[in-house]
C-alpha cells in the first residue's frame, strides 16, 4: 500500500492508503476529495488536473497537459496510477462551485419576465392562479383553571370554528413549538394552513405581530446546472432567484455516468449529498438571504428535472433506469417531503414532483411542455429542450409525442476545452471575417470584459462561422491555415478566439477539433432525434408550425447559425422562439397554481413516449447528422444556397 | 475563570472553564458530564459523589460522606463550589445505567403471564384482539419493453387488485428500496401494509423468500424506569422484554425538576436525548438482539407514560404543565412518528400515545385503568399506580375519577440511601424479631445472594416491622437501642439490615431516619390522595369493593404491611390485588388491538380529573397521613387492635 496525500490551498491535507495501480481519480472519489471531472474520468475533458508535489505517479501524457505543464507537475488524475507514496495538490473545486453559484438581480425586469409571461398565458388558458395555502389570524380563548383544554385541541377547535372542517392535522413540527408560540402570543396567532378535501393541514403557527411569509421553492435540477426561485405562495411574486453548478458533476457529466456511480456502494448517498448538501441547500441559503426570509418560511417545494435527476435527488437506485427495459421507480409521486431528504425548508414542506413519462423524458419536459402551451394550441409545434440530455416534444392540443437523446454537456459548455456557462467572460456570440479569419465577438459581462471561454450559443456561432468561412470542413476538420489556426504535437487543429494576452484567463481561448467533434455529435443527436420522431409520426419538417427552444443555452442563441450547422431543421426562422428555462418556469407554475399542477399531470398523461433506441432508423439518422450541416444537403436548402 | 477537569475510569478527560462560585453539578450538566443525581442537587440522596484528585473545592460536608471518605477526597458535587483549578474523578454513570438495563427471560412463564391474562380479560370484554397490520404475498408482472409501468404504479396496481382499495400510499422509505427489492425478488414480494378506511398504507416491501417479521414496540416510560416489550403484531406474542433506568434521572428525580431543566436553553433537547438515545434506543438494540429481529421490523410503537414524560419524549416544552393553569400541549395525538424523534424502528412507524387526561394524570394511568378493567365492572374499585408520581382512579362502569400526587421516587428505591430497584441483591421482604431486633429477609436473586439494598416492597416491610416492634415511633424516629440501631455524628438514627461483612456491597445495608421520613411522606401522599378523592365523590373507604395496585414496586408487596404503615386504606386484605406494570400492559393492549386502542380513548374520555391542589382539605389530609399509620388511628382499626 502507498500513502496518497491530497493537499489543498485552503484546507488541511487528506491522506489515505491505496494499492499499487489504483487510479488516482478513483482514490480521490473514495476519499471524498472533490476533483472536477465532467467527463467522468475518460480523459476527454482535461479538467481533472492535479499537481504532483511529492513522489511519483504513473501518468499518461495527454494533449490536455503541455510539456511545460507536465514539467511543473501537472497531471490528469483520471490517467494517473499509484506507484509510490505521493503528494498531489488539488485545485479548489469548492470555490469553483461557489463561483458557479449566481443570484439574479430581481430589479432587472428580464429576470422575472418569463414568470410574468407564463402567468398571462396560464390565465388565458383558463387556469386559476392560486393554491390552497393560506395564512389566517386565529384567536383562541386563553386557558384557565376552568378551561384546561390542551393546546392542540384548543387550536383545533378554533380552526374548526373558522373553517367548518372537522379534521385538523397538526404535525410534529407544529406540536413542538405550539406551547411556546401560543403563550408568547397570548393565544392570538397567525396560522399557515392548507385546506384539503377532508382536512386542514396546519403548516405553522406564527406570532400575531410578525409579518407572516408563506414562501415556496421551485427548483429545476439539471444534470449540469441547478436553477431555483423562491416565491411568495400567496401572490406568486418572485422573492429570489439563483443558480449553481450541480455538485454531482464530479461523478460524471451525464446521467449514465451518474447512475453507474449511484450503483456503487454508498453511491446513491454520495450523489444525493452532492445535489442536496452541496448544491440545493447552499442555493437556498443564498436565496433566503436575498429574500430576507427564514428557511422555515418555505412551506412547499416543486421540482422539475429529468428522470435520473429526480431519482438521484431522492437517493433512489437508478440502475433500472439505465438497463433494459428502462423502468424508473416512479413517474408520479406525492410521497416525498423535504424533511425526508434533508432539504433546508420548513420540515412540513411537501415536494411536488413534475411527472416523468419515461426513463429519459422526465419532469423537466412535462413541465416545459406545459409552459410552451403547445398542448393548448392547434398548431403542430416542436418543443426542443437543450440540456445535457436533449428532449423533444412534437404535437398540439390533440396529440403529443416525446423522445430523448443524449446530447452530452456540450450545450452548457461541458466536454468543450474552453467551455463554460453563460456567465461573465463567456463568448456568447461571434462572427468571423471570411478573408482575414479574424473573429468579432460579444462577451457576457459587457464591453471591457475579457473572454475566458465559450458558452453554448457562442460555440454554435463559432462553429457556424468557421464552417461558413471554409476554415473547417463539413467533418469539422481544419482545412485553412492562418495566424489563428494551429496544430499541436498530436496533429489536432484549433482556432484561437483570443490569445492569452487578450484573454481573461491565463491561456488562449480556443476551440479545437475534439471540441468541434463533441459538438457535432451533440447537434447530430438533436437533429436526428427530431427527424426520427417526425417520421415516426408520419410528419415532415415542412409541417412544423412553431418551434419552442428551451434550456440554459442562453437567449443569445442565433437560430440561423443553429440551422446552418444542422442542429435545427431548416424551417423559416420566424417560426423559432426561445422560451428560456421552461423547466424552472413549469416548476413555478406547479408550485403556485394547484390547477396548473393538475394540468401538468394531464399533459404528462397525454404524451406518448418514443424510445428512440428501439427505432432502427435512428442510428442511421444520427450518423448522417454528424456532419456540417448534414450528409444530405437537400435537408438544408437555405444553407446550400 | 478556573479550569475544571472531569476524569473518568474508562474515557478521556473533559475540561471546561467555570467561574468562581459555580456549582460543580451544574458545571457537569452544562458540559454533558453525567453525574447521578436523583434528588436533582438538593443534597438529600447523596448519590452525586465525585472524588477530588487535584486542586480544591469549596464543599459542604454532609452526612452522606464519612470523615474517612472526605479525607480520601470524596465530595458531593451538588454542594461543591468552584474556587480553584480542579480535577475530579467521576464514577461511571454510563455503566451504572447499562447495569440497570435488564432483559427478561421469556422462557419463564411469569414474565408473559400478565400479557396472557390481559388477552383473556380483553376477550371477555368483547374486544377483538387484532390490528390492521398485514403481511401479504404480492406477485407482479415482470416489466418488459412492452410493459414499462414504473415500479410504484406496478406495486399500486397489484395491491389494488388484491384489496380492491384504490388509494395506495407508498412512503419515502419504501420508495427508496423499491427498485432493488422488486428486482432481487423478481417482482414476487411480501408487502407489509395497513388497511385504513380509505387507503392502504405500505409499510414495507420484503423479499419473498425471507420470513417476514411484523413487530411492534410497547414502551412504558416511567419517571425512574423505562420498560418495554417487542411483540409480534400478527399474533400478539411477546418477542422480547426489557427495562432500563430512565437516563433523564441525572436531570432530577421527579417530573417537576425535569420540566425545570427542560425550560433551560437546549434543555428539552437534552432531556429528549437522555430518554431516547441513552435509554429507549439501547433498550431496543438489546431487545432486537434478544428477539433476533432488525429494528426495521418494528412497524408500530405505543407509549404509555405520564404527561410530563410523553411531552419530554417529544421534546415539547413542559413549562405550561408545571405552571397554573397546568395546560399540556396534548392529551391525544396521532401526529407522531418514530422518525420524527429518532427512535430506532422502521422509519414509517407511527406512535400510538396512550391519552393523558390532565397535566398530572397521563397515559400510563388511562392505559393502566384500561388493564384493571374497572371501567367494565359494577364494583366500586380503586386503582393505585405507585410510581414516582402516585396516581389513583376510583370508579366503576358508570363513572371514574382520577387524581395524582407527587410521591417521589421512594417506591422505586430513589431518595432512599440504600434504595434500589427490585433486581438482584434487593431486599424485597423482611420480618424483624420483636425481642432480638434481628431481621430475616428475602433477597431478589434467591438464596445465597447477598443483600446490597432495599427495593420498594422491602422498604414497606422494614418500616412496618420497625414500627410493629416499637423500634421506631409513629413519627419514624428510633426509640429503641440495640446492636443494629445506631446514630451518626449528626444524631440521625439508622437500622442496619446487613453489616458490611454480610452485604454484597462495600458498606452496611441500612435504613435511616431521613429515608424513613422520605418514605412516610410518599405513603402519606398516596393515602391522603385516596381519602381526599373518596370524600370528594361522597364515598367512604368502606364502600371500596376492589383495590388494584399497579407499578414497579414488585409483586412481593405485602399488603398487610402497606396497610399497617398507613399507605393503603384499612379494608379487608382480600380486596387487594397486585396487577404489576399495568402501564406497559396497557401499551401492549393498544399496540396489538385496534379496538383496545379505541377503548382506552373512551376510558380517558369518561374519566374526570380531580386537581388535588385545588381541594383545600388535601393538605390537612396529607399532614395527618405523615405518621405511622396515621394521626387518626381510628382509620386503621385492624392495626390498632
Amino acid at each position: 500500500m502507498f500513502k496518497v496525500t491530497f493537499k489543498f490551498e485552503n484546507s488541511e491535507d487528506v491522506s489515505v492508503f491505496a494499492a499499487f495501480g489504483e487510479n488516482l481519480l478513483e482514490v480521490a472519489r473514495k476519499t471524498n476529495v472533490a476533483i472536477d471531472a465532467p467527463c467522468s474520468g475518460n480523459a476527454s475533458c482535461g479538467k481533472c488536473r492535479v499537481k504532483l508535489v511529492g513522489g511519483t505517479l504513473d501518468s499518461k501524457k495527454t494533449r490536455h497537459i503541455s510539456d511545460e505543464e507536465y514539467a511543473q507537475g501537472w497531471r490528469l488524475a483520471c490517467v494517473s496510477k499509484i506507484c509510490d507514496n505521493v503528494e498531489v495538490l488539488v485545485p479548489d473545486i469548492a470555490s469553483a462551485y461557489r463561483s458557479r453559484m449566481k443570484v439574479a438581480d430581481l430589479s432587472s425586469p428580464d429576470e422575472i419576465k418569463i414568470f410574468d409571461d407564463l402567468k398571462g398565458q396560464v390565465c388565458e388558458a383558463g387556469i386559476a392562479l392560486k393554491n390552497d395555502m393560506e395564512v389566517v389570524s386565529i384567536k383562541m380563548d386563553v386557558p384557565s383553571l376552568d378551561d384546561t383544554m390542551p393546546d392542540n385541541e384548543r387550536l383545533t377547535r378554533a380552526i374548526t370554528e373558522a373553517t367548518g372542517m372537522q379534521i385538523v392535522r397538526i404535525p410534529y413540527a407544529v406540536m413542538k413549538k405550539l406551547a411556546v408560540v401560543l403563550r408568547e402570543s397570548n393565544f392570538d396567532v397567525q396560522v399557515v394552513w392548507r385546506k384539503n378535501a377532508n382536512d386542514v393541514f396546519v403548516y405553522d403557527v406564527l406570532p400575531k405581530d410578525k409579518p407572516a411569509v408563506v414562501a415556496g421553492l421551485a427548483v429545476d435540477i439539471g444534470t449540469t446546472t441547478v436553477s431555483a426561485i423562491i416565491i411568495n405562495m400567496l401572490d406568486g411574486s418572485i422573492l429570489a432567484k439563483g443558480s449553481s453548478g450541480n455538485g454531482q458533476i464530479r461523478y460524471g457529466a451525464d446521467v449514465i455516468n451518474r447512475i453507474i456511480e449511484s450503483v456503487k456502494p454508498g453511491g446513491s448517498e454520495r450523489l444525493q449529498k452532492a445535489v442536496i448538501e452541496e448544491t440545493i441547500n447552499p442555493l437556498i441559503d443564498t436565496m433566503c438571504r436575498q429574500a430576507k426570509i427564514s428557511h422555515n418560511s418555505i412551506y412547499r417545494m416543486s421540482v422539475a428535472s429529468n428522470t435520473t435527476m429526480n431519482h438521484l435527488l431522492f437517493g433512489l437506485n437508478g440502475d433500472s433506469i439505465r438497463t433494459e427495459p428502462y423502468i424508473p421507480t416512479f413517474f408520479k409521486t406525492n410521497s416525498m417531503y423535504t424533511a425526508d431528504i434533508g432539504i433546508k425548508t420548513n420540515p412540513c414542506a411537501h415536494i411536488i414532483v413534475a411527472p416523468n413519462i419515461g426513463s429519459y423524458v422526465g419532469g423537466d419536459i412535462t413541465a416545459g411542455a406545459f409552459v410552451s402551451m403547445l398542448w393548448n394550441k392547434p398548431e403542430f409545434s416542436l418543443f426542443i429542450d437543450l440540456g445535457t440530455n436533449g428532449e423533444i416534444v412534437f404535437g398540439n392540443s390533440d396529440f403529443m409525442f416525446s423522445c430523448a437523446c443524449s446530447a452530452g454537456p456540450a450545450f452548457e459548455g461541458g466536454d468543450i476545452s474552453c467551455g463554460m456557462r453563460a456567465t461573465d467572460g463567456a463568448i456568447e456570440a461571434c462572427t468571423i471575417d471570411k478573408e482575414t479569419m479574424e473573429p468579432t465577438f460579444t462577451v457576457v459581462g459587457g464591453e471591457g470584459t475579457k473572454p475566458i471561454g465559450l458558452c453554448g450559443s457562442g460555440i454554435i456561432d463559432v462553429i457556424a462561422e468557421l464552417f461558413r468561412c471554409g476554415i473547417i470542413s463539413p467533418k469539422g476538420k481544419f482545412i485553412r491555415e492562418g495566424a489563428r489556426v494551429r496544430h499541436d504535437q498530436y496533429g489536432i487543429g484549433s482556432y484561437v478566439l483570443a490569445f492569452e494576452k487578450d484573454a481573461g484567463s491565463v491561456k488562449d481561448v480556443e476551440i479545437n477539433e475534439v471540441d468541434i467533434d463533441n459538438f457535432i455529435r451533440a447537434k447530430g443527436a438533436i437533429f436526428s432525434a427530431i427527424r426520427t420522431m417526425l417520421s415516426y409520426c408520419d410528419f415532415d419538417v415542412s409541417m412544423i408550425e412553431h418551434v419552442y427552444v428551451a434550456g440554459g443555452i442562453g437567449s443569445g442563441i442565433n437560430m440561423k447559425n443553429a440551422v446552418r450547422i444542422g442542429m435545427f431543421p431548416d424551417v423559416p426562422l420566424e417560426l423559432y422562439e426561445y422560451i428560456g428555462n421552461s423547466s424552472l418556469v413549469g416548476a413555478y407554475a406547479m408550485l403556485y397554481s394547484s390547477e396548473a399542477e393538475r394540468k401538468v399531470y394531464e399533459v404528462a398523461k397525454n404524451m406518448t413516449y418514443l424510445e428512440l433506441s428501439a427505432i432502427t432508423s435512428y442510428m442511421d439518422e444520427f450518423v448522417g447528422a454528424c456532419f456540417l450541416p448534414h450528409t444530405d444537403a437537400s435537408l438544408f436548402p437555405s444553407i446550400t444556397e
